[in-house]
């Protein structure tokens, strides 16, 4: 994509400055690589009318939807991660379902925005874990998104199994670091929800994700052996989703998230 | 109070059989010392359709209003904490609110149950925090609860000032040591929001506290000296549901907590 910005330029940007070239439509790709150490966040929105059982449906699967901050109905500011922010232009694509079908993947949601809207914003990992590894010096190589047999715990529509990211990590030292590290964590996924044998929570083979996520900066390293452990993605929520078939649902298109004003280390527990 | 059972008994049940004992009015005295380890929690119990403001008010609060566990609508039946637990009869005594007036205190709510409630479960510190303290050898005095002018988040009819409870240590590598195990604990009101000088969080006398609360088994320990730390308690709940004006609004009486199956450390994050 061609931006008037260079790439020092972009490293160096804040989010605010960040999601205004959003906002003008200035920036359509990932965020993957823009505004490093600040939290990114994957969004749901979707009706008050749902907005309570969703809440209890993320409650009882904190792992999996770690909610990170909540807009008032019919607002598009987050309160706690960007008051000035706008939810409906500020992300730089975003994926649109009716009744359980993508309906469209636009670069701004003001269309579809209605009074009775709520955003969810839920901690995205690879702005806050996968740097915190690097920061501790752990390679680790992604492997993808693998669907599960482990069960969510159904509120209201809200039903289906965890969908997991895969990352395998050179050795018992590194592994058991990367779960100390993740543990501080418990708003971008925290620690991982299996250790080990894929197929013990229904995957078979793991040369074939549901979805290949590129490495980006992730050190180059043999797949061959290692220890595999996975988390829970948002790939999770998108599931369950298609599976609610509510009239309306917007998320943020895969990779493009929202970029928040605060530090993934100040939302850190310990 | 007189039961048939001895202390040694009582110290040995399990928490169904100890709540079974409540639901036959068997027992209806404080839980401060029964099912020792057994996580306890405080109850807000109120319409369906004060639920979701509810539970956004604590997702913005959480260190004031950690909820561990949420019924379905009309179920009395808390389904992480306790399945076969039934909340209209398994607490020795409760507090009924109409239109933010306390009207009862019974010690059974199964009169004024309905089948549009929710039970929301909030984290009770004394039954993790304080134990947890005792076990590593950090004595403290309990010096009561005050009134803050720490303001909490407000969300539709739910708004005040943080209730904290003040704990005296007698040293700084004390105070540090709690402070580090208490934020193993976030289900249980977590790290303190104030350590240091009362004047600065708006108390103005420690010797004049809102609540006296039991010394129980903590230390004996002169209160002269030491450090203040200060955690936000469910009283904080207590005076937003009596400024919030319900129609109807239960909660447990103090001190007279439910006792759930999971032990504290079950639900404790590293």
């Amino acid at each position: 994509m061609v931006t008037k910005y260079t790439e020092a330029e972009l490293l160096e940007m804040t989010p605010h400055e960040y999601r205004s070239m959003v906002r003008k439509g200035e920036w359509t790709e990932s965020t993957r690589d823009v505004c490093p150490g600040y939290a990114a966040t994957d969004i749901v929105i979707i009706s008050k009318e749902y907005a309570y059982d969703f809440l209890v449906f993320c409650h009882r699967n904190p792992l999996a939807c770690p909610v990170v901050d909540i807009t008032e109905v019919g607002s598009p500011h987050p309160p706690l991660l960007a008051p000035d922010a706008d939810l409906r232009t500020d992300l730089p694509r975003y994926r649109v379902y009716k009744d359980g079908q993508v309906v469209d993947e636009p670069t701004d949601i003001t269309k579809y925005w209605r009074d009775d809207l709520v955003a969810f914003l839920l901690g995205e990992a690879a702005s806050s874990l996968y740097r915190a590894w690097k920061a501790a010096n752990i390679p680790f190589q992604s492997k993808g998104t693998f669907t599960t047999n482990i069960p969510l715990t159904p509120v209201g529509p809200f039903h289906g199994n965890v969908a997991a990211s895969c990352r395998l990590f050179e050795n018992s030292h590194d592994a058991i670091r990367a779960i100390q590290i993740a543990s501080r964590h418990p708003l971008f996924h925290g620690p991982p929800i299996h250790i080990g044998d894929p197929s013990a929570i229904g995957i078979k083979d793991l040369s074939q994700p549901d979805v290949i996520r590129p490495a980006g900066q992730i050190p180059p390293m043999q797949p061959t052996d290692g220890i595999a452990m996975f988390w829970p993605c948002f790939g999770t929520v998108r599931g369950v989703a298609v599976e609610a078939k509510l009239p309306l649902m917007i998320v943020d298109y895969p990779l493009h998230n929202f970029v928040s004003d605060k530090l993934a280390e100040e939302l850190a527990l310990l």
